[in-house]
């Protein structure tokens, strides 16, 4: 009798190799690839030549207020464009007023739909305040753990009222790396906080007493924000923390490379437009970048038109993707979909409708988000490294964003834990969702 | 024994009512829409309180060329931005050499893809040369025929070269509306065609002496494309022709709202992005452009960041919103997904994110199409209008925007024709796709 493997799909095209091959998975990680295996497995998929990839990433999403938007014919807290301070004092209620069951229930939906849509690795910022503390960080470390079989959490503790601004928030910070969170969490010192070094100066003092890294939301916008970037990198190589900060949004390296003039921080997302006649600004704070080794996310609900994603790849610098928003109060948009959301990418930024900047998107939501979680080392399609894949009904990751068709299989650690829509284990309702 | 009805939609959300209806089908025609219908239906199907809408309308596609762009891992001619000079020699390269059994089969193949999607009603161009003639006019002609019972379709005769440039075009164009062809079509008199007021009055002529109804493409921008617009009106106001004219595209629209400065004719689609400082050049022209009652469709993959569909709706001119392209050599993207593509919009578009822009948005694939093909009469949901219906897998047009879901049912005249991503009459195959 031939040997057999746990796992094999047969006739998958994996874009490092450029060619159709079969894939062995044993014991959870890929075991061979060849263009064709004579041994067969306990489980054969058929790709049919369509792209198998590692499993995607969504490196920045709020998955404790998703789905806060729904129940009604309208979608709430949508009549207008977000008021940031308005959808921060709406996030304290909603998190003060909300039964947690319920919180855990929502969060634990939308994992399900991540999964399905081939995320398997993502970093989700998760709520405290001096009022509920960590018992939103608990809330979605149960989650991590129901699903810890499908997907891969990162937790970041994410102060939203501001430290600056709500006292109590940086015990919760502090507290919440013993409840669960990996990460310290933040956002805009300048503006919202007030008190630019002070602000980072604690985010660094917290995270380092834990040892934990730190990804923070930077909206902060024009010279604001690049002053704000600058000093987190100068900061992060002050405490040798170098890799190991992230700064989320960060619109204002869009401002820097459109030379955007004026100082216009503290605005929402979206794209400011015009293009002023200033130098560009990024060039000088790019090296400092590089030496912090700083690390950026985008999200396609707000990424600016003018965002340099390839001049920031270029530069040897990490730039991945989350898709932030569930349906929830801060953005009635969201579907955990990362190749949804590269469509809208390749249609809405300038310049990445093309072969090669369907390519950049497509690395946005796999290799880059791998790097940003630390991952890479462990990440592609390659014998030894964990059974992470996604089989497509696409020929390549070209294809993949622009038919954006449900992947056929995803398989977590060598396990197919999601088929065509559904979530393994549960059955298809006629509409397809479940 | 209950009488009965043909069909029964029960519990389906419709909008105009504002409220959870059950819809009755006779013969093809909504026959009653009561609260709650004590009849039974020969088939009942249940909405489950979800949203019941119209058919909805693509009012701008080439299905003709769909498909093109595939084949290959990498898209093809997708390599760098489109060239329109390049991708008309493109074009009727492929026209020439393609087979006509080929073609039709790609149409067929699409046709089936937009009624799967819940696109009941549209408008597609076909492409005319004095090389091949009528040849494609006819073999879209034979494709609306296989569908007739589907979908409804109108065909533009578009001569695609520019009737100044390929003088052989004005005659098939003539040839084509006895092939099957409903409208004349055309491109850019001013720069394209080089003569303004001459290629309008050929198509005038054209036009008139088929009583056929006109739409042309208008990508000229600026101060040029505003100028072809008000000459396209007042050509149609000479000839008698309020209300059977479109303008397609019509970036100029967005410009001049916007103050776009200088004269930047002749450019592909996309936004240009700054505003300048001249006043707004779209007052004057609105007054033109309602007087020949001019219509206008945008494409998602085109339309300018700053066009004014809100603006254009108030002022009670006609509005409609088309895909354009399906894998094609103009443009790699395309589904022929109407709501996908206002997907796209709402995160594109300056302005369309909130609740009443996606309202906004689902009238430009519902109403304004409806409108623009002149159907508004025989359009919606109410007693006696042809039962051509979607039963959305979402609340409201706005959670069906949000969503991007798959249409549950699709019904033309009372025929269920797609059901959960496949046409009717065809098992969905593992991965959901036929």
């Amino acid at each position: 009798m031939d040997s057999t493997f746990d796992v094999l799909i047969r006739n998958g095209y994996v874009v490092a190799q450029e060619a159709v091959v079969d894939i062995a998975i044993d014991d959870g990680r890929i075991a061979a690839i060849r263009p064709e295996i004579a041994e067969s497995g306990d489980t054969e998929l058929d790709a049919r030549g369509d792209l198998v990839s590692p499993g995607l990433v969504d490196a920045h999403v709020h998955l404790d207020m998703a789905l806060s938007a729904t129940g009604d014919r309208r979608p709430r807290n949508n009549e207008r464009r977000t008021d940031r301070i308005d959808a921060i004092e709406r996030t304290a209620a909603y998190f003060a007023e909300t039964d947690g069951e319920e919180i855990e229930a929502r969060v634990r939906d939308v994992a399900g739909r991540a999964v399905t849509n081939g995320v398997l690795h993502l970093r989700t910022h998760a709520y405290v305040d001096s009022e509920v503390g960590t018992d939103i960080v608990e809330r979605v470390a149960a989650v991590r753990e129901a699903f810890d079989d499908r997907l891969d959490v990162e937790i970041v503790a994410f102060p939203q009222g501001g430290i600056g601004r709500d006292e109590g928030s940086a015990d919760a910070l502090r507290a919440a790396l013993d409840a669960g969170a990996d990460l310290v969490g933040g956002l805009d010192p300048a503006t919202l906080n007030g008190d630019r070094t002070g602000t980072i100066e604690t985010w660094f003092d917290i995270a380092t007493d834990g040892d934990a890294d730190v990804d923070v939301h930077i909206h902060e916008r024009g010279d604001t924000g690049t002053d704000t970037l600058r000093a987190l990198a100068e900061a992060t190589i002050d405490r040798g923390y170098e890799g190991r900060v992230t700064a989320s949004h960060a619109y204002a390296l869009a401002d820097a490379a459109t030379g955007l003039d004026g100082d216009s921080s503290g605005d929402d997302g979206g794209d400011r437009g015009g293009r002023g006649d200033r130098d560009d600004q990024l060039g000088d704070a790019m090296e400092t970048f590089t030496a912090a080794d700083l690390r950026f996310v985008t999200c396609y609900g707000s990424t600016p038109r003018g965002m340099p994603i390839r001049r920031v790849h270029d530069a040897g610098l990490v730039l991945a993707h989350g898709t932030d928003q569930v349906h929830d109060m801060w953005g009635a948009h969201g579907n955990l979909n990362a190749i949804e959301a590269m469509l809208v990418q390749s249609l809405k930024l300038d310049g990445y409708a093309t072969n090669d900047g369907l390519a950049c998107l497509w690395r946005l939501i796999t290799t880059e988000g791998a790097s940003l979680l630390g991952r890479a080392e462990d990440y592609g399609i390659e014998a030894g490294t964990p059974a992470d894949l996604v089989v497509h009904d696409a020929r390549s990751p070209q294809w993949a964003i622009l038919e954006r068709n449900d992947p056929r299989y995803v398989l977590k650690n060598g396990n197919v834990v999601a088929a065509d829509g559904s979530l393994a284990g549960t059955r298809p309702s006629p509409s397809g969702r479940e």
